[in-house]
């Protein structure tokens, strides 16, 4: 279980102060403020607060001196234009604040998207926690062969076992050692009064990637979609994949048209290259195209055959 | 007066529909959220949105499953340690929306702080407004010569009255020009039936520097705090700084114990460099120093003397 | 001729100075380097230096003690694919500096674009020139009525003339007051002895939005993309997208593969919503579709029909 | 040794092709160029690149259309006044591009700086290499008591030892386990022909933080200065100081002017908030303070009295 009992009080006693605002509200994102929804074996993410819905952005877009929306039609009208056009600044006048658990070796790509603001736990000041991760089985795949990053086929059961097993093991053994290193228990009691410590900034070398760690991390509408485009996408690693799921469901919550044009234009969308997009023209036209004949490369070819289809 | 009828009826109409949330909310800036906060002549900043409040600069600092928060003197010991050491990114977990009136000299100046987003009012799509700074009588000043960047003597009432009607006769002309340019009136009526008229995204050329803009921009706290050291400084030109003024007050109403660290730690705060600290050590062990042997240039020392005294 | 003999002396200059480097050098590139390549009436753009070159973002993107590259056709066949996909961090790895001079209501559509660095001249501490833009005669058009934000057709041959000599009467009185309100002409001088200048800060106000700036404008190579593909784009503003062909010619010279997959990839590449999409591969399976069995808008239909046209 | 023969050579290789240019080139730093400077017991900084010199950041403050340099001690001048007085836009006109190999745990405090470029070497697609930090026992301190993040007192010799051969048998084993998770050795060779290897997105997870990666980073004067100022600070982990303090040499090889600059009015600086510059007011006068009726709280005057000893 990811949440522990004293920290689901604490989100419980966040869940009971209403207060009355002024502010575009969300009823719909209201009712998961503060939970903790799960990811993988011990993460979640967590919607801490929010700024603006759909029709902030049509206000911004609008600069009005009121709520700046007309008819339903209208707003989502506007929100696809400026979706499909790249009009991105209205997008930016959202913000959303998630609290995220993941494991450290998905904290490292997603950490690469820098307009974002993050406070992360810190190992040079606090101990972490017991928690790793360990992959499901049905994860467990080999390298890919046909796209050199990335996964293929499954492992067979009884190799999967030993992959689980050795991870397992060793994860639970390198916290061990942290622990006795800084001679301090996950709750920071000493463990041996006559032994010193090594400082926590230098114990946590022993932790592997797969240890879970936490951050704080507030992002706008537009450079969340761009996040989730990336993200969310089949070329993604299926582990923050995971997190990109969860998060486009928050989303949808949240501002559900500007959701909408994002899936049309965006997300289930695909570009055409130059001479794709020549291709594609010949054969709307009726003439025969090849490979061979289309200038295009074989892998390029296949990657536009796939989306054709 | 800033803000017209209808526009004074949409913000009041916003100011009363409340609602419910669990988020984070401050009473004290709910108080002037969408009210037209007057700036020069015809310029204006509203609150529009905002996320968290101090509490949350806590929260975020702990990566906190609940509130976070301790005793309001921990609180605020834990938001001035943050500011005196350079901690920024919990500052960067509140965020807030502003709509600003600006002439666009000042605009111009506005916009290099780049860590922000906005949503200028469209001078390719609409109308600019009939409206144009001319400074108060008061704010006539001559170039300064000691700081070349900057504001000396006040000019003698004849030479500002004679450049006040000069602005405001020419400011006048230029809208009238930019009408008859597009061929269209302030609220967009053909002017002369027969006549073509220009493109507004050309017409516009013809207005003045002084002419007022609008945008909706927002920005986190910390960067916010960035802005305002900027251009609450005595350095900046007056025009922004009147702006920086009112955004202080709102600050102080949103975040007040975040305002009350950037006032100690940054806004009264100063700076000596390397040489000034070695010649401040000396002068407090009763050494006797002057700006001869000080290693310091006459302009440093003069900074360093007028910061000191 | 936008640069005046002793601007040209100190260009020249500096192209004779060569030194040895060890560094990517760009042959192509080195050729122009300095030069002022004239846009619109009066601006220019001159490349002042640059970064990397082709063979950089191949080394980058393999994270390469050495040069990094591999035969011209597998750096090329990187390159694009880097592109197709999105790849987008071994681009930034180039960097280009420029120094631009251009009017002031393109400085501000420009600005918009935040990451890049600028350092423009000041006109609180320094004077204006006297010059301005004055469109050609065959830019003068009407606002557009198909798209609301941009142009159509072209303003008749009288109606064209008198635009351009009030553009040009006005801004020649302009700059004639600001001078006056400076009590400085163009070069500092006083004017007249016996009065009060304004400052230089406020004097300024009385430009109109097509006087010349200038500014040093660094950035990199994905963003510069960026920035060119909505600059250079039949949308953008035509004096903007002046200076985005101008800037487009030194990409070329500077890094040529990476130019041609921009070209290939971006430039000539279209979108397809996920509605959009389905309509195609409807249409290669030989279905009869028609706007209205779409489910595309009117626009959304013509928008995708000119494309594959 | 932290370069293989291979890697050396590909080094010595670039070393020795040397071009004209007619950029702004810097002697000093052309003797370092592409060089491994040694950090830690595998890391290295390399200088790949770098983009303009002290001069460039002179010819952009003046936006120049020649070098715009004057006598060097007018440059230097302007120089400091420009760091002084936090004019940062002009020191964003230098670039320098590093290769840097370092612990995973320093790179993730590395990245928290946003404002740079990075490509970092991939584990999705790229197998590690068999290199982990182990610190020198003279820097296997204790945790704090007084700061309570960083380092107090070293661990006595056989607790050191006990400390560095687990982490370096631990890591050890985790290599293998990592290849074995493959099934694929360091040079990517297959272990057991009849094995299925996981892939190695997910085989990275057994690596610990102490292993090394690598990455291109690149980043502007201005922004690298602040990094400097944070990561050379005492109290950031002795680790990222290490790469900082070899860092700050390529610097002061590159702009040597700005670099003093830096010295003076960063490194060597020290700033007194609004209540402790009272204080030091009072001193100057003569009168009697202490802490009690300072109004600092007893951390605050311990730091002031620290800095003004």
């Amino acid at each position: 279980m990811p949440i522990k009992t004293d920290q689901q009080a604490m989100i419980d006693a966040q869940r009971q102060q209403s207060s009355p605002t002024l502010r575009p509200t969300v009823t719909t994102l209201e009712q998961i403020l503060y939970k903790a929804l799960p990811v993988l074996d011990h993460g979640f993410i967590r919607v801490i607060d929010y700024m603006g819905n759909d029709a902030a952005i049509v206000q911004a877009a609008r600069v009005s001196y009121g709520k700046g929306t007309k008819t339903v039609r209208e707003d989502q009208g506007l929100i696809d234009y400026l979706m499909r056009h790249h009009h991105t600044t209205p997008f930016e006048m959202c913000e959303i604040k998630y609290h995220v658990k993941l494991p450290i070796f998905i904290a490292r790509q997603w950490i690469r998207h820098r307009t974002a603001n993050v406070n992360e736990y810190s190992a040079r000041y606090s101990i972490m926690e017991n928690e790793f991760y360990i992959p499901d089985e049905t994860q467990l795949a080999a390298q890919s062969q046909k796209n050199r990053q990335g996964r293929g086929d499954m492992l067979e059961a009884k190799r999967a076992q030993h992959v689980l097993e050795l991870l397992k093991q060793e994860s639970l053994k390198a916290f061990n050692d942290y622990t006795q290193l800084m001679n301090e228990d996950e709750e920071g009691k000493i463990i041996a009064a006559e032994e010193t410590g090594l400082a926590r900034e230098l114990a946590r070398m022993r932790l592997s990637l797969n240890f879970y760690t936490q951050w704080y991390w507030k992002i706008d509408l537009h450079n969340l979609f761009h996040f989730l485009a990336l993200r969310a996408h089949p070329h993604a690693q299926y582990e923050i994949r995971a997190y990109a799921d969860v998060m486009l469901k928050t989303v949808e919550q949240w501002v559900p048209a500007a959701y909408g044009a994002f899936c049309r234009y965006r997300l289930g969308a695909a570009q055409f290259s130059a001479p794709a997009l020549h291709v594609i023209r010949k054969m709307l036209r009726g003439e025969a195209v090849t490979q061979e004949n289309s200038g295009l490369s074989k892998r390029e070819w296949d990657e536009m055959m796939t989306t054709l289809k």
